[in-house]
């Protein structure tokens, strides 16, 4: 059997695991080194593969392979970057087979969320339009949970322990401070379109009182008058109250509550984040002293306290993406299938790229509770799984041992450059 | 012996390891019963210890009091609130006297930062003033890390560990990113008064080009021109910039840059924190896209990445109040002694309340990089220590498995209610 490379490449937002999916798909690539050649990792994601910017990942020890798996961002960098259509952007991919042809590439592996997906399936479309035989499997990836087909996302799973982590701690500093000073804590998560992450942060309510008392999802416009009051019955009950809002929290007229109010001191709208708003609204109309936290990049980056089911299904999907691409299979994406039963069991299923391209999964609302401010049952039985067991990295001097790669470059066998639009 | 009881109480921001402190005051009475009676917390610091509102922690199990050890947050409930002095507010002190005279309390062990150690020393006045045996012994506690004589402040090392251990993370992640996207990224940190805090990111840098690249303290007013040469200078050598600044960062003029220019639709003012600030002035200036995180009490409580060091130091400086109560010393505050030598070992020692009291320990010039954007090696000699060891909370359904304890209430003895002004 001839042997051929592969091509590796990440995109779109980073996670705490991403890196555990490259881990999957090289380690096991190495496995198979009767079947596949060298692991190029296209640099910034497609726009590596397009200029022909390549990793070549042989040069790296097994040791800072396997280093790989407790290493959050994107080891090869990623990219926002979607590709056209085959049809309006013929020269696109006919570049892509000139690299893809150039190194003897004929497996392609794309992990990211739902743009990337498409990408991946217009990729796998190549073999038919031009000719060229490339096997193309997509790897699920996003903190936004919102791929169709598997169980859930991977990177969701750790996003969704930190912020549980985070609020179930800070809700108790706010509650052993709210005699004599702040009241009213705020902590503001990713989920621009869905509510998955800040719902996560409801599993840190376990008994009555616990934080987070309130969450704030995008999908519920904010009704003021039902939220003070809920604030402040809280505050009379237990003394505090802790939220989670979402960053796409959205006024009854349909506006991101973030982008209304602030101004800077030259009339230029402010992009604050939506939970220094929400901290406002509750302080001139009930008078209670407030905290707010805004963790951003920190709740997908923190492999310091990623799930250990979300790193070993991330590892899962990249090993099984080159396990089914050396099975024949093509066009697919491996997913996580949750098995039936009490008991979380889960197993690799996969879907087809064209399938799941540019399909975003809602929240389910029956997974918000009638009121619209906390999470149902059958939420929390669909998320408790995903944020189970700790995955530390090693510490060297009281510091994660992030591994970073050489990320040699293939020499480039091309003469020609290649402008991405 | 006559056996007296004794009165915990925890004051001021409550932290990560305030609580270990407390198991080490508990664990350490319970071992010496033949001395020492019950002890019991006030709640809500001083404020409980005023209005008669004690608890009785010889109701809690072993097992609780030893899951103080790694539980955040302040068991007991904290407070801000300062005694005024014995000579204007006589009745305060009147009343403790009457308090403890009722519960047979004659140790008193006062857990806070450099106010509540001001605190500490009046009631050890009590004594020589209104002649009622107390035995006072000040614990301390502060992120500020601002206390005197000690060689740093249980709580600090936690936050500074945390603050490392965001900013490696964020920075990688924000690397990943840069080609298509997000080229800047700032994390804002607590430190109103020093950049104690601000300087723990700067230990996540080990190697030219880690982040953070540039750190901005309360103590270097900001100067706008040079900070844009260098943010731009290391975009263009690394390809993003990843900042920590505190809160406390101030203008030429004097004013902290946080209350500056934002306000709301209505025309007030907005504490919108100094990130969102600095991400403007960058993006206006330099046109990186940006983003920007506010930790606030998610540093403070992260129990789920403290140091063990610190978590060691709070256990020892609880225990040893005890053993200096039970040695007959009073007045007194258990301080952290650094040894000499290349290894960081540490004893305890011991400073007078007296001298404690209101003293802000800055930091030192020489600690921050001659340009202003960094620290030094003597910095890091100092700060590395302080981080070192790791100390997991035990985990239930993957969330930290943190103790709330019964907190049950002392009966009331006296007849009188008190108000505190």
């Amino acid at each position: 059997m001839e042997k051929f490379n592969a091509l590796y490449a990440q995109s779109g937002g980073v996670t705490a695991v991403i890196n555990a999916s490259a881990c999957g798909v090289i380690q096991t690539a190495r496995k198979h080194s009767d079947k596949i050649g060298k692991v190029y990792a296209a640099r910034n994601g497609i726009i590596g593969a397009l200029t022909e910017d390549l990793i070549d990942t042989s040069l790296e020890s097994d040791t800072d392979i396997a280093a790989l798996r407790y290493t959050p961002s994107g080891a090869f960098g990623s990219c926002r970057h979607k590709l056209g259509s085959i049809e309006k952007h013929r020269k696109q991919y006919e570049r892509l087979v000139e690299v893809f042809s150039a190194h003897n590439i004929r497996y392609f592996f794309y992990n990211g969320g739902g743009d990337s997906q498409d990408t991946a399936h217009k990729v796998s479309l190549i073999s038919k339009e031009l000719g060229y035989p490339i096997t193309c499997i997509g790897i699920p990836k996003t903190v936004d949970n919102d791929l169709p087909f598997t169980d859930n996302s991977p990177g969701f799973g750790s996003v969704a322990k930190y912020v549980a982590v985070s609020i179930r701690e800070a809700g108790m500093d706010v509650a052993s401070m709210a005699l004599t000073s702040t009241k009213v804590f705020i902590l503001e998560v990713m989920g621009r379109h869905a509510g998955w992450i800040a719902a996560a942060g409801g599993l840190a309510a376990e008994k009555e009182g616990d934080s987070p008392h309130i969450i704030l999802f995008p999908e519920i416009p904010l009704n003021t008058e039902a939220f003070f009051k809920r604030v402040e019955e809280t505050v009379k009950k237990y003394d505090h109250c802790s939220i989670v809002v979402s960053e796409g929290l959205k006024n009854p007229d349909g506006d991101f509550i973030s982008e209304q109010g602030l101004v800077d001191a030259f009339g230029h709208k402010q992009l604050g984040g939506v939970a220094p708003v929400i901290a406002k609204l509750i302080k001139d109309k009930l008078g209670y002293k407030y905290h707010w936290a805004l963790a951003d990049y920190l709740q997908r980056a923190a492999r310091h306290i990623a799930s250990k089911t979300d790193v070993e299904q991330a590892y899962a999907v990249g090993k099984s993406a080159v396990e089914m691409a050396l099975s024949g299979k093509n066009a697919v994406m491996p997913i996580i299938v949750r098995e039936k039963g009490e008991t979380y069991r889960w197993t690799i299923g996969e879907a087809p790229l064209e399938k799941v391209a540019n399909v975003e999964v809602k929240m389910p609302r029956e997974y918000i509770s009638e009121n619209g401010f906390g999470i149902t049952d059958a939420c929390r039985r669909y998320l408790a799984p995903l944020i189970q067991g700790e995955d530390y990295p090693p510490f060297h001097q009281g510091l994660p041992a992030y591994v970073k790669l050489k990320n040699l470059p293939v020499e480039k066998k091309l003469s020609t450059t290649f402008e991405f639009a």
